[in-house]
């Protein structure tokens, strides 16, 4: 409709074209993502046994493969009317660096205080809790956003909230940590004494640095045990990718309002909570034969999960306490090198995206992360956001298609997620900034120690 | 015109709405600010003289009092772009917190990586530098934000870039400093062995943790003894407050929108750099006598520059080898007790903000920094977003005036200034949260050391 009008720095969508529902991917997939296993039995968990550790209504919602909308709670809504709609940015100081013809757009979810996407599930997992009237939740957190969106939610909603940090994120990020407290919350280090399976871990691995699979674990363990808790998790389940579907429903809505149709749809990949809600709107479209895109899930060369990973069901956490999922794994025991800055680091990715992955719907490609600094360096210098580590992830890949686009001189029309921001990540950007970060590809070898982990049982061989 | 329409979260302006000329306050005040003197010969400074610190179209911009309007290059609006409009916000959350029928707006400058309003008096500072095709630009930097903001405007428009940062903030802010080096600019502590005046500082108070004073004076003497470089500066400066001027010419476009007119404006005062450049618009129609508004600047009890300083003639840094400017001042080598947190740090304050204090047109007060971090923490909880402390002088101030209409039942209309985000500023926050944070009160003694610096000649007694 907006067809002639010259396409604004960032479009911005007013309060009453905000989306009020928000989509559920998997109603419109042939193939639905396989469900969730009890590890005991190797039966599909029910929604009682799932209710044990999450929500009432996001268990509904984690099982709920046939509705494509679900109305989004008033309440929520108006949380989200505080940050959102987030910007849909066009890239043209990156153009004129790159002297590219394709035409980039990003989506900026950064612009709010736990720095990510992360808040567009959190408050919704914390409004589900509340309304059951729990006491609070616990969770883990990696490089620190979920743990700051949970622990923002929480304390909107004056709920109480326990935060599992993976121990090497917890001692290169103390400034995240205070966030989390400053919002009220509690942050243990992971893995910790305070959880049999924390102690376990310890006493097998008295230096390990620690992994979200630890974090997890234990997380999971103090919401069973605690009275009035449930667990809630940022990303990887059905149910994060349905809240996540509010940033492709907003970058769709801006776009429609201009008539842009991206060619090609650009998102970082570590459980997948941002590329699937990114795509999310995008794909039902393919999936519904309307029109068609490219997706590229962008993951790090060191935790390779889709690029290099098992399409198996396996454990969500290294404690083995959590139900099985299909999906594309490194094995629930894999740690990332301990030079990997910054997040992408979980073990498997989200079962929605494996399954769209394992059908062709999506590619995947892996890239060093000194190559993702110097495009997060450039990125920062011309757009003026300096981006946290795994949205560079998505910027490399970006910057990579328009200089193809440059070669060929196609106009190609780009979208990535820029998932958020860095400024907790100056520990990474020093080392880079001071030339010491370096590169490291699991060997095969590396691959066949967490391989080895993957739980067999018949029609699970890897 | 939108009288009957609900007011959103969040106002926001269509890129065309957008101010194309910054409003210079000084051509609407009857008695105009003092002129900046030459400290050896006590005359006013000339464009020639000022020249040689500074860009020649920001010297015409210092000495323009005439001009009420003045265009912003398309350069800097192109820039502005980016980043900008802010968002006005109706603060619904901390008004249903506080219980009170005020109805509370800010306007929020945080949403870019400098973290605050910094960056649009940068990039045009930056920008003229750059035409006048100077190699680079020196400046000090007190918590940071400026610094950031100026090394962000200078990559984007590749001209070197050298900060002197105050000695405590880069021990208390090693991330700020990555910041600004991912940018490209190179980062010194101050006082330091790279001037004549740093050397002279430190041989004198070996002990000392820095000041904006002294900085100013490293950066003026680098950019004097250096061949194609200048010397910016983020605050104090009647050019600063042009440029900032975007700031109140937006909220004042956003509330125009709606019809809204605010009976109180409060912003926090340092330099006076935010609190200028918002009130600016509504200044200017106060002096005019078109409208009347309530001006409240709003200072830590720890760095009282208006509610307890001298109104006369002082050095803009500690060196003493800047012009004098006419500023409430607490004299030049006047430095806080070393328990304050965050910037606000500054000695002086705008000489056009202390003009218009002392004639009355707008009012002080000063606030103590424990009783600022709980507001910051309240609104942190309820608005989701964390504020720098410089910013939370102003939420104390807006909180204290909500409650007041609280109990008078008054409906005003309250204003404030959030000048960016607390995000490394952890330290503090870490001090707050663990019950470590104390106020200091400088008593009458501490002040008369800061008074015996200011000069003494006819007329400039204290």
């Amino acid at each position: 409709m907006n067809q002639n009008k010259e396409i604004p720095y960032k479009i911005f969508l007013e309060e009453n074209e905000m989306p009020k529902q928000w989509y559920n991917v998997r109603a419109d997939m042939k193939t639905k993502p396989a469900p969730l296993l009890n590890p005991s039995t190797l039966k599909p968990m029910t929604a009682e046994e799932l209710s044990v550790v999450f929500c009432d209504e996001l268990v509904a919602q984690e099982l709920n493969n046939d509705n494509a909308y679900l109305d989004i709670p008033q309440e929520i809504l108006d949380f989200y009317k505080m940050y959102r709609p987030s910007p849909l940015v066009r890239a043209y100081c990156l153009e004129k660096k790159l002297d590219t013809p394709a035409k980039i757009y990003y989506k900026f979810e950064g612009n709010n205080t736990s720095g990510s996407h992360k808040l567009n599930s959190a408050i919704a997992q914390a409004y589900y809790a509340k309304k059951q009237g729990l006491k609070g939740v616990t969770t883990e957190t990696g490089a620190g956003q979920w743990g700051t969106a949970l622990s923002m939610a929480c304390a909107y909603l004056e709920l109480d909230c326990k935060v599992y940090m993976v121990k090497c994120s917890y001692e290169q990020k103390p400034f995240r940590r205070e966030v989390m407290r400053t919002y009220g919350a509690s942050v243990t280090p992971s893995p910790s004494d305070t959880t049999k399976i924390g102690r376990k871990i310890l006493a097998d691995h008295p230096n390990t640095t620690g992994s979200l699979g630890c974090a997890i674990s234990e997380a999971v363990e103090v919401a069973v045990g605690s009275e009035g808790y449930r667990y809630v998790l940022g990303s990887v389940l059905n149910q994060v990718l349905l809240h996540q579907s509010i940033i492709g429903l907003e970058a769709k809505a801006a776009l429609d309002k201009y008539d842009i149709k991206p060619d090609l749809i650009i998102g970082c990949a570590g459980g997948g909570s941002n590329l699937g809600g990114l795509i999310s709107p995008f794909m039902g479209e393919k999936l519904r034969g309307e029109k068609d895109y490219r997706f590229i899930a962008v993951e790090p060369a060191s935790c390779p999960s889709l690029t290099r990973g098992k399409f198996v069901y396996d454990f969500c956490d290294t404690g083995m306490v959590t139900p099985l999922a299909k999906m594309y794994t490194l094995g629930s025991n894999f740690i990332p090198s301990p030079n990997h800055s910054g997040g992408l680091r979980y073990h498997g990715m989200s079962s929605v995206l494996s399954q769209l992955y394992h059908d062709g719907y999506m590619e995947a490609i892996s890239v060093e992360q000194t190559s993702v600094f110097e495009a997060a360096e450039m990125f920062a210098k011309v757009e003026g956001i300096l981006p946290a580590p795994e949205s560079s992830h998505a910027i490399r890949a970006a910057i990579d298609e328009a200089l193809k686009c440059k070669e060929t001189g196609e106009e190609k029309t780009i979208l990535f997620g820029l998932t958020g921001t860095g400024y907790f990540d100056m520990v990474a950007y020093e080392k880079y900034n001071n030339g010491e970060m370096s590169d490291y590809i699991p060997t095969d070898e590396d691959l066949a120690v967490g391989f080895a982990g993957i739980p067999k049982f018949e029609g699970n061989e890897i």
